[in-house]
């Protein structure tokens, strides 16, 4: 299968749609721009579930369901937000279908069945989220609201790319409301800090934790939050934002309180979010020319085992062994998938596993039944070493954590090696063109600036980080004074 | 709170409708029809999901997601299904707004955003899902297909109530692939009984399995299975259902493998689900007049520790008891709340998790510190009984589990005490209109008489149990022969 595969090399984004699709993890489907995302993809869609969940929760977040449609006049009350979203929304216009008198088994939309008001589905909760809340607010005692959905959303996008841009999505948009600025602003740092925790700490993708220039904010947003990621061709993509939306939604829904002195103020708010396109950025940041590497937190499957048989006695007694391995590690909380099928041999279950990104793989044959050992695979750097059975349970938790830390590490090798100062606009040209990656250069915080360096080499400002060393300068454009260095790239 | 309850006697439906809004659970929200679940009802759904998907799992089935929009030829290709749905459809139309240019700060749909093909907001994912299948069925070896979805369905329907009849809901539809007809059907009677299972056991719902008849199943299915459970009004609600498709969609959508013989055959299929009208279902059966009963498996927390105090040293020394009573349950996986909230009164809090089910209540005030004793209170039966501290770890989760049983044998009396046999249709029309319930009476089979008394008393043919005992009799209607009682009642 692998075989198959376009080396990253020859055309990254060719590898790319060719690797999701032959991993089996999502494809296109009937409905353009809309994937289905395969059993194998879903279940690392999972796993990430599961894990930001947790950290929702440990941080105070319930969860609750909003509807998926929002009447045009509540999805056009926050200007800014309606704007943005505007150009690529799918409408609702009618609600029953009848037989085509023209066309014998055939339907058509029953004109009679006009919606009153059209309905949006929703691109973004914000506006029937706030609309709700509303009742929910009266006095400092309602707040704060830290609630957060799980959903599926459509923005119409004309040029889709399985998990990076698709028209339906699915996400999680966490929504709160809090009595003062300082208190949402903190609530917006500290959830874009949780997604960098996730992205670094399960994905095993290093990031930037920034802020987003005025032109690069959310629609309906004051400060927008952002954590950066570097892919392997040297593109960014940004996996996670957290938008602190002052009072404006509070204000379009004229949503008040009273607070603790008995006056009325407008409520403070956030939202938050990441979706499916971190699939994207994990399939980018780690995989290789074999195939999926997936870091062993979010693997559906961390360990496989693969018998290497001849005769039925072999198959029964290395069966026996892989099913006592498997209960063993399972004990241990590791998910081992014992591949007995036999319909297939060896050869083609490591390459599908390979392709799949399975982080460990075990083979055992009648010599290692004779020897008592078992041989180990390691997915992300193809080493193999042999172990005696007994060794199994203590050493395998070991490797997977070795795994681990080993994609984070080199991701994170690659990601210094390609960030690069650049002081001036030849420089900053230069290497992207012949370098690629982030760019950190002195911007003289104008979009005027930002707009043309974008048009001039199509890098957009990534964010502004926020644990950069402040340092005086001057912008690589426009030679105007600058006090901390921006991140520019290429982006996704 | 709980004292601005409607009465049940007083007005079943009203109780009801007052009771999901009192306890949190759900409300109306601004698009009609369509229902936001608040944190609460969304905790409780939660914990459904969680046992019913691991439950899922262990049947050996895989999550995936599909697209939420169905294009209007792929809708239409099974002629049975497409009709069962036409009628409540949402129809995306239009993918743009744009300004209003007579409405300044309005939008309008885009007249020229319209799509070629419409696209339905799926009612049920069959015609999507099969669309699929084709491009992944060759060969025996590809099958089974053993798929469930989380997702959200769009019912264009007229009348709703919140959780039993929305316009959206939510839902886990399974949609399998098999390679006979009998393995088929074994899925799709298996499948009934995991929710039967889950019923029983979890929501201590008692539930009759059984079979639909020919007017009552899926649009689109040869046989559908189903469970039936009995509201504290006397009518039927059911509760999940499980279809047998037959060859329909593989034929509709040309769906052929390759047998183990070398020929070409249509594949069989099955697809079953339950959404959140099971959340109507479990308020209905344990309810009472002074809010919601939970059973403590599907409780957000199962135990609340209420602090009496007056002093703030009395506060600080009952938080620290309450904490560690906190820390020692959830070690033995039992979720537990401290309210230490400082601005309600005790009072108050027990009002309000009364309404909210919290199925046991400790209390601990300073004679409890001094007696080191503490007060439990139960929700399902309102006893209370007086423990020492030093018990709690163990006799809790007995507690626990003793109104778990307890709530399902109270249900299932009220099942046995209004189910009734009846052999005319006097004695039908009469405890019909007098008692309520279930009514297990011969019928002939026919749709005709079926109809007939759906006509004449409102009353439908819920099912043909499963695991009645054949009997030989007389249709109450028609007279005619009849080897088994079916049950009917008046139903949600």
């Amino acid at each position: 299968m692998s075989k198959n595969l376009t080396s990253r090399e020859k055309d990254y984004s060719k590898w790319y749609n060719e690797l999701v699709v032959k991993a089996d993890l999502a494809e296109n489907s009937a409905v353009r721009g809309c994937m289905v995302i395969k059993p194998y993809g879903y279940a690392i869609w999972e796993k990430m579930q599961a894990e930001l969940d947790r950290m929702f929760k440990e941080t105070g977040h319930q969860n609750a369901y909003f509807p998926l449609f929002v009447p045009k006049s509540l999805f056009e009350a926050e200007e800014k937000n309606a704007e943005g979203f505007a150009k690529e929304c799918a409408i609702v216009t009618h609600y029953r279908l009848e037989n085509d008198p023209d066309n014998t088994g055939k339907l058509r939309v029953d004109p009679k069945a006009k919606l009153e008001e059209e309905l949006i589905v929703r691109p973004t909760s914000e506006a029937i989220i706030w609309s709700t809340y509303k009742n929910w607010i009266q006095s400092y005692r309602d707040l704060p609201i830290l609630i957060n959905q799980w959903a599926n959303v459509v923005r119409w996008e004309m040029r889709t790319r399985l998990f990076l841009r698709t028209a339906e999505f699915l996400w999680q948009e966490g929504h709160t409301a809090h009595e003062t600025k300082s208190e949402a602003l903190i609530e917006a740092e500290k959830m874009n800090s949780v997604y960098a925790n996730f992205a670094e700490n399960y994905m095993a993708i290093p990031v930037v934790k920034g802020l987003k220039s005025e032109s690069e904010r959310f629609a309906g947003a004051e400060q927008t939050y952002c954590i950066e990621a570097l892919m392997q061709d040297g593109k960014a993509l940004q996996a996670g934002t957290s938008h602190f939306l002052g009072q404006n939604f509070a204000k379009a829904f004229d949503v008040k309180f009273t607070n603790k002195e008995g006056k009325l103020n407008y409520v403070w708010a956030t939202s938050w979010g990441v979706s499916t396109r971190l699939m994207g950025a994990l399939i980018m940041t780690h995989s290789d020319d074999k195939g999926l590497v997936l870091p062993p937190k979010l693997a559906p499957y961390q360990v496989v085992i693969v018998p290497i048989f001849k005769t039925d006695s072999e198959f029964d007694k290395i069966s026996d062994l892989a099913n006592k391995i498997t209960r063993d590690l399972q004990e241990k909380n590791i998910s081992v998938k014992f591949d007995n099928r036999t319909t297939h041999r060896p050869g083609a279950k490591f390459a599908q596993h390979e392709l799949q990104g399975v982080p460990l793989r075990l083979a055992i044959g009648p010599k290692d039944l004779e020897n008592k050992t078992v041989e180990l695979s390691r997915r992300d750097d193809f080493s193999k070493i042999i172990i005696p059975i007994d060794s199994i349970e203590e050493k395998i938790p070991l490797v997977l954590e070795d795994i681990q830390q080993s994609l984070f590490l080199r991701a994170n090798k690659f990601r210094l090696e390609n960030t690069t100062k650049v002081d001036s606009f030849d420089e900053f040209k230069e290497v992207l063109k012949n370098k690629g990656g982030f760019i950190l250069a002195h911007w003289d915080g104008s979009a005027e600036t930002e707009n043309k360096i974008k048009q001039l080499t199509k890098a957009t400002l990534r964010c502004i980080p926020l644990d950069n060393d402040k340092s005086q300068g001057k912008c690589v454009f426009s030679g105007k004074n600058s006090d901390q260095r921006v991140l520019f790239a290429k982006a996704y």
